[in-house]
């Protein structure tokens, strides 16, 4: 579920938790004098959206006002689904201020879409009121809405052909939907109930797409696809040479990605029953490579030094343009890029992170098949890119797998023995990206890796392990591997090459952050905040990626799982006309560094790919 | 020819005068102490395009630098063709002042269009100059035009998609063709040379293209056509009719108007030796049925009470949208309207008569198949629309016709007796609008026709007309007649019933300016200046127009005619941004008055039909 707190957004699997409890677990702790007992009634936040019904102590601490405005107490409260929570008191908060108001960027996203609905009432012509008929439209525009500039609002060609056919059947009550600069659509009688927009988050492997009810700001449906461009390639630089073929490869897979975003389209509609021409604008964030796609660019330029795309800022045009099945003078917003492949999808998670508001020191790590981190100090941002992602996602890891179904995703080794934990429970039958992190993180703390990745083989051993542990140690033709399960069928290991493998991306995320970090003239231990961006975000053991130096050392509630940011992002921009401008102002002013032309990466890296906690500080 | 003096326009025969008598002509006095004679060299101008070549006077009074900056006397120089005259001294100007500037609203119409060209040399990528290709030409670009604004200024996906092939082309020299807020074109190399726009005239009878280079500011082309669309009907409202029978009428109607301008466009294009990619914007003047026919555009409600049609202001698009064939991203501007009929052609024209920019009062009269009067007093705008048109076109005249070959264009009676000017020479085919005009003004001169248009018969005419006039005089079952011209194969006479439909439309006109005079507050005796739009203006006879109180009774020499203004107007939109704007401001400040409204329309009506001179005021 889809939970809005303040500025932020966080999505949190559904576990039966109080709002107190859910809050306290991403790190904002409420004043809870009574310890969430329901005693003391303290702990009021105002909520909406789908919760669990007032319980009799709820009753007792609020008064039927305070009901009514939609204050609950947070220690009772239990999401039962997505839900935004707009005020509360925070901890330490001064005395007596019940409600601190959610800041204004939060208000925002909750009502101040670029694309709004109007509903006017233009006289009839008559002779003494000879305006044509879209100027007596948007002068009662214009009354509601004085920033709408009468004389220069564009509207397209399709709406001033049917205007007169609208009218015949309007009464002269019309709905507008319009950005102020744009007119959308002019539709008889009240349509205001029918409002929304689509944002989609286009990963290299999933597509990803969210129906939103534009007035109430909650999401209605959502949906996904494999991006049908893996034919072409699993990895962005398959896709690119395929595309730099010819002028057609590049139009098949321009589209495929379109075909898959009307796919999604079709899906939310119709799930949540709402017609296509009733979706007025779309919202996309993607790394630079999928964008250049959509919008059929070339992007052989990305592939070669000095790896320069056709363009980084948002892209804004009618979504008809671009082949998409929603009202046919709808909108499509392809969010900003930072440079090079840090593309909107880390934009769009930055703004789900809310980086450009914090103060302090905070980094986002978006881990997906490449890795994008966004280190932001002082109000300073700095970017960069490494091609962190293939282990994350099972790739070139002997047993490995994608999280799903049979991945080994927990490994704990304690004095009873090794434990595995399975996804959906059973036998194993590989072992995914969290996995392979606890295992190298609990294989290094019983000494059975060494600080340099070694393995150590069984001779080594005798003696300082466990001998139930270093029997799991077998050495062969293929190398040394440490035997995670095995049964008569199949045997689950892992291989002196996967620990190598894991060195490499963690050596080269840790070398990222550490040359954001001093290109900001600061140290790692500065950090305050870790956000992980990407469903791996969630699953990863803190404690163990920490132990083996692929996040900075701090403390484990200061590292935030945001889920899918970018989606979540998507959805805010799509929320929020500010929060648009704020990505724009964000990927324009976010300092891209190309970790390639820092003359110190090579030694960072080789110095990161070390197994010693906090070895990139 | 074309020449533009200042921030006028106008359409002269060409005659072999010089530009000191052209000048003079049409009201600008320059110093000229020697009276024209060469000898004194103070009638220095700077003067641009086709002119005769330089006389042995001018090259003793002019320095090689002021030959070089295209300085000439005014008093040598004849114009051979279209030309600017961006700088002269008027008499009375300070002495020794020899030049003075053209005003800047001149200098804008002569080379600020809308439409930009600059040649950019952006850096080319670099590992540490990684900027998007769009973000290096559009910095480079904002270098030189401060106010293009990087982050916003919309491209169209084609330029996209097109750009790293353009780039490929070009060794980072481009030249991008541009509005500041919308780039039309990236193009390899410098292509400053190749600055192209179209402007049109769509008439209800023909259609007129200019081709305009947009550097120079001169007119390379000219081509009309005849409005296809006469095929559904002579006037508007036969159109309208068919118009509205069926969506596909109306396709049909916007279809064949399209076909006309894209036939223009190919011969203006294959005239003057211009790729259709080089034409970057269209401005286009029509009255408000025309211009809503070419966008497709419900016009039924035009033809119904309260006569309103579906959109007035300016329209501003990709020409491709409406299928125009100049560049694919080239851009379409429709002027805008100013209400009811009173279209994009009146408020050309009144740009072109610079009646915007006029103190004391003006009238601007532009005939075509309607009447339109535009009359400025105090810088307040009225306007108003009257059907007035057919019987100067010819249309229910018993032998009218249009003023084409053998056409009665004038008529004169003297003592020596009845003389005719026939278009072409030869014998006379029937009348004209300028022809009707002559005769009913001389024969009511010569009291043959009484003041109340009533053409007396033969018997009433004995003794107080000479009799060779007066034999011209018949009388049989058809009513009242005049002879003109007979011989054994024809008689063109100008019949009882012509002289009524003359009254009807001269009556139309002068309760036109009558009221809109009676709005401002003034008498009809306050208006200094009358412009007359179209070409009926040009071959008009001003007296008689006087005379039979078609216009206002003043000075000849302030009845200003300006050919095709619309045409000049649409033009001169084309070149400069400013006066864009200055159309948009016009249409949108001129009041506009509904004649059928006004209470006092038919009184002022039955009157303005009496022959009176002044009967109007």
């Amino acid at each position: 579920m889809i939970v809005r707190i303040g500025p932020n957004t966080f999505e949190i699997e559904y576990e039966g938790k109080t709002l107190a409890q859910m809050m306290r677990e991403v790190g904002i702790s409420l004043d809870l004098p009574c310890n969430g007992r329901g005693t003391c009634g303290k702990c009021k936040v105002r909520v909406s959206g789908q919760l669990s019904d007032l319980t009799d102590t709820e009753k007792r601490h609020l008064s039927s006002s305070e009901i009514g405005q939609g204050i609950r107490l947070a220690c009772q409260a239990v999401p039962t689904g997505d839900c935004v929570v707009s005020a509360y008191s925070s901890a330490g908060s001064a005395a007596g201020n019940i409600l601190v108001e959610g800041t204004p960027m939060q208000q925002q996203v909750v009502s101040q879409p670029l694309v709004k609905k109007d509903v006017v009432s233009p006289p009839a012509p008559a002779m003494d009121d000879q305006r044509y008929h879209l100027d007596r439209i948007l002068d009662s525009l214009a009354e509601l809405r004085p920033s709408v500039d009468r004389r220069k609002a564009n509207v397209s060609l399709g709406t001033l052909q049917s205007l007169p056919d609208t009218l015949s059947k309007s009464d002269w009550q019309l709905t507008v939907a319009h950005t102020g600069d744009c007119v959308i659509a002019v539709e008889p009688g009240d349509t205001t109930g029918e409002h929304y927009g689509a944002a989609f988050d286009i990963g290299t492997t999933t597509v990803v797409g969210y129906l939103v009810d534009l007035s109430s700001g909650s999401q209605v449906a959502v949906a996904s696809r494999t991006n049908p461009q893996v034919a072409h390639g699993a990895d962005l630089i398959s896709r690119i040479t395929y595309s730099s073929q010819s002028v057609e490869s590049r139009e098949a897979l321009r589209s495929e990605i379109v075909s898959a975003l009307n796919d999604i389209l079709n899906e939310l509609a119709s799930k949540a029953g709402v017609a296509a021409n009733r979706i007025y604008h779309c919202t996309v964030a993607g790394n630079t490579c999928m964008t250049h796609m959509l919008l059929g660019l070339d992007t052989s330029s990305l592939a070669t030094m000095p790896y320069v795309g056709v363009m980084g800022r948002a892209y804004h045009d009618r979504a008809s343009q671009l082949g998409l099945n929603i009202h046919p003078d709808g909108l499509i917003t392809v969010l900003p890029n930072i440079g090079g492949f840090i593309g909107s999808d880390t934009v769009a998670a930055a703004i789900a992170a809310g980086l450009d508001g914090r103060s302090g020191t905070s980094l986002l790590l978006d881990l997906g098949t490449n890795g994008e981190l966004v280190l932001v100090h002082d109000r300073e941002m700095f970017a960069c890119s490494t091609a962190a992602g293939p282990a994350f996602e099972g790739a070139q890891i002997v047993h490995g797998m994608r999280g799903s179904a049979g991945a080994i995703e927990a490994v704990a080794i304690s004095p009873k023995g090794l434990s595995l934990r399975v996804i959906n429970g059973g036998e194993p039958m590989g072992i995914c990206g969290s996995g392979l992190v606890d295992a190298v993180a609990e294989l290094l703390r019983v000494g059975i890796i060494d600080f340099t990745g070694r393995l150590c083989p069984p001779l080594e051993l005798a003696g300082r392990v466990d001998p139930a542990l270093a029997s799991r140690v077998k050495e062969d033709e293929r190398g040394v591997r440490f035997v995670l399960f095995s049964n008569s069928e199949r045997e689950i290991s892992l291989f002196q090459s996967d620990v190598r493998q894991l060195q490499l991306a963690k050596g080269a995320i840790a070398a990222g952050f550490s040359i954001l970090c001093k290109r900001a003239g600061i140290s790692c231990s500065e950090i305050d905040t870790v956000f992980l961006a990407g469903a791996f975000g969630n699953y990863i053991n803190k404690t163990a990626a920490v132990r083996i130096g692929m996040l900075p050392g701090i403390d484990e509630e200061r590292i935030v799982p945001l889920g899918n940011a970018a989606g979540t992002g998507a959805k805010m921009a799509l929320l929020s006309e500010e929060l648009l401008d704020r990505a724009d102002r964000l990927a324009a002013s976010a300092i891209y560094i190309e970790l390639g032309n820092d003359p110190t990466f090579q030694d960072e890296f080789m110095n990161a790919m070390m197994f010693m906690e906090g070895a990139a500080g």
